[in-house]
This record gives C-alpha cells, structure tokens and sequence, in this order.
C-alpha cells in the first residue's frame, strides 16, 4: 500500500480504538506479546537480512542496536506486557464545571487520533511504540529506518496477527512500506490525516521533522544537559552525580555535557572531578572523560582548552565540556544561554540557591541534588515514554501515556441557548 | 528596531515576568488599563489615521470592526482588569510524585515563554493578547495587520506606558513594527525566540501559519459546526438551539454552519425550521437564513439546493447547509467526515444517544441539549481567552490563562544516581 492509502485506512480505523474497553485492549496488548515470541524465527530470519545487507554500510554501534536474538525478542514481549499493566489513560474525566446557566461541562481525556512516529534503526522501537499507540487509544502509522525495514516488517506482522487474534482490526498498527525520504515527507505534511508526528532519532531527524511538519510536531530529544556545583556544595555528592550522569550512558540525552563550577569551590572541587572522571577510570581500565575546559578551569587543571562550540554540542560521548562561573546568577544565565530544555542540575546545601536554579532554568526537568539520568518515563512512574519532549507547547517532558493523549469537553444541557 | 531585535529583546525579557508575583502583574494590568484610557485621545487620532488610510480599500464591516471609539477603549481598559480579578495560572503544583528512591518530582505550572499572535485588524485584539500574555507570565510579541498599525502602536505604547509605571520593564509587550508579509515569516520560523505561535483570524491566516511555521504552532478557529436532531429530538428545544446557534452571531467560529435531521423526524421538522429561520426572520424585518438542502431535504421544503461543497464550508453567514440521515451513526459518520472538530452538537431525550454522539464525535467541544455558541472561554468559566484551538495536540478547545502556560518538573534529591 502506498503512505496515503496506509493514513488514509489508519485515520478510518480510528473510531474502532477511540470506544475499545480497557480489557479489549489489554487483551489484544497481551495477544501482541504472545505473538511476537511465536514469530520470532520469522523476526530473527528478517532481522538477520537486515544485518547482512547493511554491514559494510553502517558502523559497528548500529549494526548492535539493529542486531535482534532471542533474549531481545522475548524483551519487547515483556514491554508490551508491561504497557497492558499500565491505567488506561483515556476516558478519564479531568475536571468538570457547572456553569451558572445550569450547563455541566467536562473536560475528558481522549486519544490525539492517528500518531505517526519516525525512527530509525532500533527495532524494539516498533514494538514499544505500537504498544503505547494502542494503550492510549491511538493508531499508529510507523515508519523506520531503511536498514531495519524488514526487522520493523515481521514485528509490524506478528503484532498485527495478534491485533487480530483479540478482535481488534490489523489497521490498528501501521508500517510504512516506503522507506525513502519522501515518505517522510508525506507524513511530515499529512494535515487532517495525522494528529500527532513524534520524531525519535538523532538531531539531524527531529530538525528535518520540526522544519517540514506541517502537522502537529514534538520536538523531542536534544539534551545538552548541565550539572551546575555551587559554592555550598558538597563536593563528594557533586562527584558522584557527575560522574552518574556523564558516563553511566553517555550516548543518551538525559546524560550531562556541562558542567559548571563556582569560582569559590573551583579550585578544591577541579582537581576532584579529573581524577575521578579521568585518571581513576584509565587507571580502571574505563573509557577516560575528555574534559573540554574553558580558560579558568585550565588555569586548575590539565585537559583540553574548549572552543566555543563545545559549550554547545550534544557530545553523546565521553566528553565533558567544564566551565568556572562566578555566581548562581552567573550559572543560570549560562544555562539560559546554552541549554536545549531538557535536563538540568545544580548541587547545593543551600535551599535558597535551589529554589532560585529551579525557578529561573526553565527546562523540562530542573534537579537539586541528584542526577540528570532520572528525566525518563519510568524513572517519572509513568511506566513507559515514547520520548522526553523539549518544547514548551503541551507534551513536555517524558511522554508517557497521559501525554499521548489529549481531551475534549462534553457539555450536557437542557436547552441552553446563548 | 527590526523583527529579530524586538524577538531577542522579547527572549531577554522572559526572566523578569517568570519570577513575577501575582501582585506585580495584577498591579501592571490595572496600571495597563488605566493607561488604556489616559491615552485615549491619542489611541482615537491614531485609530482615525487608520480608518482614513483604509477607506475605500476594506469592507464597511472590515471598516467597522477597525473603528475605536471612547466606548470601546473604556471595554478594552475594562478587559484588562477583568484579568486582573482571574487567579495567577503560573505556579501551580500539578502534581507531587514521592519516589521509592526519595526523589521528589513536582509538575509545577510555568509560562511558554515567548508567545507571538498573529492578527488582523480589530485593535482590542492588542490589549486582550497583552493581557492574557502578562498574566500567564508570557512576554508578548504581536503582529497585527497593516490597516490597523497605527491603532495597534498607540495601544502598545499605553500599554508599556502602564508597564514602566508599575515598575516592569516595556519588553514584556511588543509590537512588531513591519507589517509585510516577511515579518509574519520571520515570526513563524523564529525557532528558540518563540516558544508558541498562535494565528487569530481568519482561515487564509490560519492555514499560512500551519504550513509555514517551523515554531510551536496552535490551529485555531475554524469551525464547520453541526446540529444534529435525533429521532427523539424535542422539536422545539432543537429549533432553539438551531435559530441560536446560527442567527446570534453568525460570523463567530462557534456558529452553527450544518444541520443533519434524522429521517424519521425530517419531515415533522424541516417545515418548523424553515419558518423559523427563514420565513419567520424574513417577516420580522431580519435577514432570512438561506437553507441549503440535499436531496431528501428537498424533497420535503423549499430551500437552494446544496452542492457537495455546502458541507464542507464555513459560511460565516446567514447560510445554513441541511441535510437528512438515516441513523445515529450516520450523522456521526458524517460529522467526521465533514467537522473541522471545533463544536458539534446533538439534540435529543435519549440519553444513549447522547453518550454514542458524545463518545464518537472527536471534536474539541461536543453538546447534548446546548448551543455551539457556548464554546468560549467565558462561558466555559475560563475568564478569557485568546482563541479555540482545533488540533488535538494541547492545548484543545478554548485557550484561557491555563492553556498558555506550559509545566516542568522540578526534582528534589539527596544525591540520587542511577
């Protein structure tokens, strides 16, 4: 099927989703479990196509996360189980007023309609999102990467086989056959077909996506993520948050690339923070953290001088860009200039300077005292995410299945009239 | 200054409103209205340049809705306090999470940050904006349309006046002083300068905005909405709603613009609507609704008969479309096929019936036994509101204080890693 037959017979499926009974689809997310560990020889077989076409092609990093085995398989099953025990998150009355004209008006949680994800090579992602889709009421169209074509492929069909085993129609969930880029495109320009487009990738997909969507877009992902040490803070807490939240995963976007320090504990706190990120892991056999430091942090310790991009750039490494700041004031200025919204830390004993960090850092997580790596869904007990919002408009933050909801008003009169 | 000056001075200006008390604002609203109305006089020289420059090249009705005078300023001023009196909407704690690893996440109420609106020519537009923007700690860049600059500049201008007199700085309102099509341009693909863009007018506008905006865009305002009287429809209760929801204000996007009649009950019915708005209206001296029938309709009273397009328009006009189906689920197939999923109403003493139109009926406001026209946020309880937004992603419906704030987390830990 061609991109608009697949929106269109998606937007048509629609109403059979919108009045499902939570048991209806908690069934049918247990049938999709099911049914992708029966198909995971014909999964593994198409995974393993996947692999040999496109080694040689793409690097050693993503021919592992395309790679699928058994212990993967039954991991997404487990997912999918996991989303079944969630609370249904739609039909949830939010509030309800009564007006003085004897009008009742509720505000109601409804699903947004047809959510259209675009990703790229990680095949769980198939599975996780047309999870989340169906709990909360939506149906997907799901369009992937080229090299993991037929991997989303077998997924898409097992989870459609058990869609159908539980009653509900196969329309539910939808891969787009079209892997060039004007498929893409077409979602990205799907107005009245599609009412939500999440981007879930690198920058270089989410900018494309927030620059030619003309449907309704999060702008997901980026994080170059601040952990700020203030003057009273305590230097060992500082430490382990910083080296949690730089090298426990780098390649994620909660995980931190700036670390700012006051110039009052600078000098005690620099000489720390290199042993411990630096010589204590190559000391350890560990990747050693590169640290990128501005000329008031070299005049402290050794490392690399930082160019200016470095206070910009999402390193997804082990690279840690290091500045010295003269104030909380002077910090959160910094950040306002530097960060993209997602995650950001101070550590401090003094209550007053956290209160001030969390009121004037206006990104989607602000932190006092612990580590940027808990801004996700299930660190936030919301289950599960389909990705960390950094936009202010509605979603913000981890999307989990409230957030991929919206609501409407049902208003019940007696004949008013205005 | 330029369009990219007044959107950066905007951005610097963000701090001091977000750390704002509701004192301070609601101090600057009532200091802004009253401002409003010590400048009257120059507001009205202003406004009658305007109205000298466009007559001749707009419309009598464009001409009237551009006109000011004492009356109208002292409601714009009246406007401005009645913000005043509605309850801070920043700050809120939307919800409190405990953690079983002790983190604490707050889901605080914070603003958008920078909110631009894109409008046309009726000058209290520009008071209405500014207030809701302040009092929901936005700072405000406005775009108005080129015939009403020059009223637009001098309400700006009293408004910063009642700024500075409050002692916050002018920043927090602008006007963007090019009315070209480059500026609407620059305002929406001013990614990282405006955090939400919001288009008030009409759909040529509106329809620009979506397809062109590369920021946070809200579709707002279109509204092709549907009465549809049931089988068990009171036949008076519905033609009240009808004559209501189509005569009050017919150019308002909560205008009725299409009636569907249940086949059992058309031809009692469609003789009554008829005299009611058509031949009643008509002897009363006012303007006769001109039905415009499908063929079953037809077939049963005198009307124009409807081409295809007639169900797809919003007539903005005394024009009502009118149409006959067989069942409950066949008006509700219709109107998904056809509403613009602002308001859609049902007339009927079933109450399955209204839970089925409730239920199945994906519009942001749905009526069992009411007017469309109570899709606003005053009669919603809101307060105020700066447009109804049509999409799904939020904010949906009426776009009162709340809907122009935004929410982050805030996460208190003793040093929490993971």
């Amino acid at each position: 099927m061609t991109t608009q037959e697949i929106l269109r017979s998606a937007r048509t499926a629609c109403p059979a989703l919108r009045c499902a009974s939570q048991e209806q689809k908690d069934a049918a997310l247990l049938a999709m479990a099911d049914s992708l560990w029966a198909e995971r020889d014909r999964i593994l077989a198409a995974n393993a196509q996947d692999l040999e076409a496109a080694r040689g092609h793409i690097s050693d990093v993503m021919l592992d996360r395309l790679a699928l085995n058994e212990d993967r398989i039954a991991g997404m099953a487990e997912g999918v189980r996991q989303v079944a025990e969630l609370p249904d998150p739609v039909g949830r009355v939010l509030r309800t007023v009564e007006r003085p004209n004897g009008l009742v008006i509720r505000k109601v949680s409804v699903p947004m309609g047809v959510v259209a994800i675009i990703y790229e090579s990680r095949p769980n992602v198939t599975s996780d999102a047309a999870a989340l889709a169906l709990k909360s009421g939506n149906v997907c169209v799901l369009r992937g990467g080229k090299e993991a074509f037929r991997s989303a492929n077998a997924i898409t069909e097992a989870i459609r086989a058990g869609l159908e085993q539980a009653g509900l129609p196969r329309e539910l969930v939808n891969l787009i056959q079209d892997t060039s880029r004007q498929s893409a495109r077409e979602l990205m320009t799907a107005n009245g077909l599609v009412d939500l487009l999440i981007p879930r990738g690198g920058a270089g997909l989410i900018r494309a996506c927030v620059d030619n969507a003309t449907v309704p877009c999060v702008e997901t992902g980026t994080g170059i993520c601040h952990v700020y040490v203030d003057a009273r803070a305590d230097l060992d807490m500082a430490l382990d948050i910083i080296d949690n939240a730089k090298t426990s995963r780098p390649s994620v976007c909660n995980a931190e690339e700036v670390c700012l320090v006051h110039s009052a504990i600078a000098e005690a706190f620099l000489p720390l923070l290199k042993r411990r990120l630096a010589d204590s892991r190559a000391a350890a056999g560990l990747t050693p953290v590169e640290l990128r430091l501005d000329s008031r942090a070299a005049a402290i310790v050794d490392g690399t001088p930082a160019g200016e991009a470095d206070f910009d750039t999402e390193f997804l490494d082990y690279i840690l860009a290091v500045g010295v700041v003269d104030s909380l004031e002077g910090a959160a200025a910094h950040i306002a200039a530097h960060s993209t919204g997602h995650s950001d830390a101070i550590v401090t004993a003094d209550p007053a300077a956290a209160a001030y960090f969390a009121a004037m850092v206006d990104s989607a997580a602000v932190y006092w005292n612990a580590s940027t790596r808990f801004t996700d869904g299930g660190e936030f007990g919301l289950g599960c995410e389909i990705g960390i919002s950094t936009q202010r408009l509605h979603p913000r933050g981890p999307m989990g299945l409230e957030e991929l909801c919206s609501y409407k008003y049902i208003i019940t009169g007696n004949g008013q009239i205005r």
